[in-house]
């Protein structure tokens, strides 16, 4: 099984995630408004940006190298463009929860989920500040950037992890505080789309690893 | 800095975590005991087992090729048994929350932390016997062991990567359960408490790469 087969899998948990989190948002909650007068619809924004616009687009942005038929020089642009998109997409997914959390009078940035995600969202701006100084701008020569590549790997595999990690805390943190109860089909929901969240993380790994 | 440098800073969180772990067990909640009659207590020996026996011992297994000065074979033994000691206190600690739950008439794996982690536990144990029998009966050829190896190192990081998620999703769990409040000294404690395991995860994984 190749690096196309494995990032195949990996497109595939990306999008089943992605469907599962829309059902939940549209049909078992409150549906998704940035600019609504009900705080659980401006929540809403949070989940759906944060995996769509930031780990689903950053775990293509990783495959790119793999996934685009076209020169390197494209593959790399893409690579780039797809991780500024991520960035974007989830500075409004952040701004949601800030948001909510205004208009609910809940405190900040208090559960590990907030600290594991806060963290990831700027080590993840400056992994892409150093990448684009580095590898876009040349601002290095060529045997530095040969240097260094391995460790933009390596962070940026790294990143994922903690990217994922928050995702899986937070849908984690809203099954307790919805009170979901066991066999109640929302619980499984929930669950599922922390197991596809995490697949297209493993499979996006291993896709990187063996190309 | 060197892999050993790196292998320094994951024995330094991974030993800080431990000690966070145990304040947090013994000071703030109802201590640890198997075999009480309280049933938080018999509770408490889960996340003591299931990070300083199972993720500690399974991280610093990994990093053994690195960290004992000896020769490869005592290496490998060593690699072999920290992970063996670690399934064997990791059954132990799930033993615990299942008891736990009979106690207190509480459904078990229900949530996204009992599917991660039992997922988890069941794939490393599927990891150990390959490994033993690949490894260390040298069930496969010499050329048949050099292919997997890598896939082998793959996967272990993998695991490593899904046990510290399902600790964080854990203490993220109880964090909720127990309707810890903002600016709460317990609250802060058990959040980092998480950063120490992730940082543990983070430093095994980039020791291994840069060995």
């Amino acid at each position: 099984m190749g690096s196309l087969g494995i990032s195949g899998l990996a497109h595939l948990f990306g999008v089943l995630a992605f469907i599962l989190l829309l059902v939940w948002l549209l049909h078992y909650r409150e549906g998704i408004e940035y600019d609504s007068d009900n705080g659980f619809r401006v929540f809403n924004v949070h989940p759906l940006l944060m995996y769509s616009g930031f780990i689903f687009l950053a775990g293509e942005g990783m495959m790119a190298f793999q996934t685009i038929p076209s020169e390197r020089r494209v593959r790399k642009f893409v690579h780039m463009a797809l991780h500024l998109i991520a960035i974007i997409l989830g500075v409004v997914g952040l701004c949601a929860v800030f948001k909510f959390h205004d208009m609910s009078h809940i405190p900040h940035l208090y559960t590990l989920h907030s600290w594991i995600g806060i963290a990831t969202f700027c080590f993840f701006g400056l992994q892409w500040l150093f990448g684009f100084g580095v590898f876009m701008l040349q601002g290095a020569s060529p045997a530095t950037r040969a240097k260094v590549l391995p460790w933009h790997k390596v962070f940026g595999r790294a990143l994922l992890f903690l990217a994922v990690c928050a995702a899986e805390t937070g849908l984690m943190e809203k099954h307790s505080f919805l009170q979901l109860k066991p066999y109640q089909r929302e619980s499984y929901l929930v669950n599922f789309t922390g197991l596809a969240i995490l697949l297209f993380g493993a499979f996006v790994n291993f896709s990187i690893v063996i190309s």
